[in-house]
């Protein structure tokens, strides 16, 4: 494979995660080492900015910025959700595929790398099919990244330890705390966490009982099992007897045999007869308040969990930076429509590789908790699982502080100057 | 002052916090440098368990469970609510009242510990009174505790530090997410912290600008300032216009003009017809959405600020610590009927004291901001709050991890053998 010469580009997409800053430093900090790649860019907000050649020159950033990536929330370079949808906006689609190359030419990038979950690396996998049919010299890498964790082919993505480890720290904290409250009434505590159609977010929190049946989480309700609330409460209540409070989780998607989310309860409604959307937790306290009679408290962790870079996952940290590591590495050497992905050899020590898989087998499947991963009663995942997530959470990353409060870095996002006009 | 000879017991109650704990071991670890104590118990659930003779030796205890109780988060004795209440309840409170010093007989406790906010320190001042009235030679005194820092007379709670720390990193965090996630729309997110009466929780997160007027919290709510629509809508607006998008910090006793909390909107009703209580931040994301058009999304940290021992105070849980050591200190050397409290010295460098007051004048006061140290519009503590707080989130609690996940003790809890019958 003959050497491209060129300049790189690497963007950002979808929910934010506390590690995917670091996939954004390996791409940046491996791309220092081939000589092939002149000029290293960051593309603003994903491929909405870059269809407004809203690029900024990471050479301009300081050493200690890129570093501080490796520690720091959220998508430094900006993200977004935009989609190139040629099945519904065919006319629309085509427009902005014209735009990028455009984009891509008045800048000559070779190199384009795109961090994001399902949704960003079908966006990848459409550049590098337009590229070839273009005829245009471009090596195009989805670099994986998502909490939900339901990437298919990878073993897991980066940003899922994370995730878990800090919603366990959560788990382990407020069931201290309500516990030390129960006296013989009992409380209960709902804790709600992010995850929409797949629960291994949720799941992921069995690892705060470090395998004592006794401590929380007591009953994890997944968003792919059936809500039954007769079934739930009898399980509440043989918890409360038994250890005089109970810690549940949930996660955000929970549904009803119906497949409604649970939360979005039409009976509800608001001053302008709007039904209200209070979430699954608010319902879940209102089922056990109401049928139990039972203290029942809420927490509702939302984007707070996906942005906890001081309690993140050294593990997940340098998993998502050898994956943006990799993707440079791959495309120097020729690739061009893979993703990076995560190899398991083995659980116990924990040891990993990275490999590569094609963006083809990778766009928008979504990956499921295992139905033999989950007990028979669908309460809680099981050993399997546990064998599976424990690992990932492993280590601290270390985020400096001063005055007692995290020191996250910001990029000074300097512009490359714009060589065409304004997006049509 | 003659030297008392007897035993000493130590309880929690109230909500718990960080470093709850940190004070008990405090009292453990000084009563250890002190012959006249003879025995060391901890009473189960405050009061609650003590009239239920429900004690527990702490000479049973692991030394490494004691020091581990310096970053254990929740009440490891067990905490309730219970009130002894002469006014309402006069022949209960009475009965009580004998009760417990059938229990302190008994036992020849000679030193009473009560760590907990205003109710505590209430009930400790009844029970200091009540020994002086029977004769019955024991010194009481209260340790101050509360994340809600309205406890009188001392500089500030411990438990306070702690909490505000949390928040402001989950501020931070959440605002880099959001940051990174608004694109042109916008986008707005509701942060609902602790506070029912006094917004210092709610205040306490202005740290997180770090002196940035860019930075989020962009608007803070405080219970004290009656909630005007308008006004924070207007703000919204402005705040999103200048960075795109706006973070709110809401305490969760907002209230509107008329006094009533916002989250307890009558014209919510569940499928029974009773008014839905939703929280401050669903009814703030319901105007915002609903007003603006802007996508809105919530976070409720409700127990898991509390008990967020992950990223709490170092300077909090030292100074935590140091009440319960003085607590027993002034105790052995006389007194009874006082409280430990923190002196400030100097806020830069931050120097502090811990100094003694009379349990009279903090039972049921409630300590409020100084008018003063909030911006004239009410949206944000100003530079003199900022002096104030920003001293007691300095340092980090180190919590021992293992495989990744925080390791908290949990007190082996072995009985003291009953001498009473059951309580009647």
């Amino acid at each position: 494979m003959s050497e491209l010469l060129g300049n790189l580009l690497v963007a950002q997409s979808g929910g934010p995660t506390s590690v995917i800053n670091a996939s954004v430093a390996g791409v940046i900090t491996e791309a220092g080492h081939h000589g092939c790649i002149e000029e290293i860019y960051g593309g603003l907000n994903g491929i909405l900015g870059i269809l407004n050649e809203e690029l900024i020159d990471i050479n301009d950033e300081q050493a200690s910025s890129i570093k501080g990536l490796r520690y720091t929330p959220a998508a430094a370079l900006g993200t977004c959700r935009y989609k190139i949808d040629f099945k519904k906006k065919p006319e629309k689609a085509a427009q902005d595929m014209d735009r990028l190359f455009e984009v891509f030419q008045a800048h000559n990038i070779r190199y384009f790398f795109y961090a994001g979950g399902n949704d960003s690396q079908d966006t990848a996998h459409k550049i590098h099919l337009e590229a070839q049919k273009r005829g245009y010299d471009m090596r195009v890498m989805g670099v994986p990244k998502t909490i939900d964790n339901d990437l298919p082919c990878t073993d897991h993505c980066p940003g899922y330890g994370s995730v878990i480890k800090y919603n366990c720290a959560t788990v382990t904290e407020v069931g201290l705390d309500v516990g030390s409250m129960a006296t013989d009434d009992g409380s209960c505590c709902i804790i709600e966490v992010m995850g929409r159609a797949a629960g291994w977010i949720a799941a992921g929190t069995v690892l705060a009982k470090q395998g004592d049946p006794a401590r929380p989480p007591h009953i994890i309700l997944l968003p792919e099992i059936a809500f039954d609330e007769e079934r739930f409460l009898a399980r509440v209540r043989e918890t409360v007897a038994a250890h005089k409070y109970c810690i549940v989780v949930c996660g955000e998607g929970l549904k009803n045999a119906a497949g409604e989310e649970i939360g979005a309860d039409k009976t509800r409604l608001d001053a302008f007869g709007h039904a209200v959307l209070a979430g699954a937790s608010e319902k879940l306290k209102e089922i056990v308040q109401g049928k139990l009679n039972l203290k029942t408290r809420t927490v509702l962790l939302g984007y707070a969990q996906r942005a906890a870079a001081h309690f993140a996952s050294q593990t997940d940290s340098d998993e998502a930076f050898a994956c943006g590591v990799e993707a440079v590495r791959s495309a120097v050497g020729g690739k061009s429509g893979f993703m990076p992905k995560i190899v398991r050899v083995s659980s116990n020590p924990y040891k990993w590789t990275i490999g590569l898989e094609d963006l083809a087998n990778i766009a928008n499947v979504e990956h499921f908790i295992p139905k033999d991963w989950i007990s028979d009663d669908g309460f809680l995942p099981n050993e399997k699982f546990v064998e599976y997530a424990a690992p990932l959470v492993v280590g601290e990353v270390k985020v400096p502080t001063q005055g007692g409060l995290p020191q996250y870095v910001t990029l000074a996002r300097v512009p490359v100057e714009k060589k065409l006009g304004a997006r049509g």
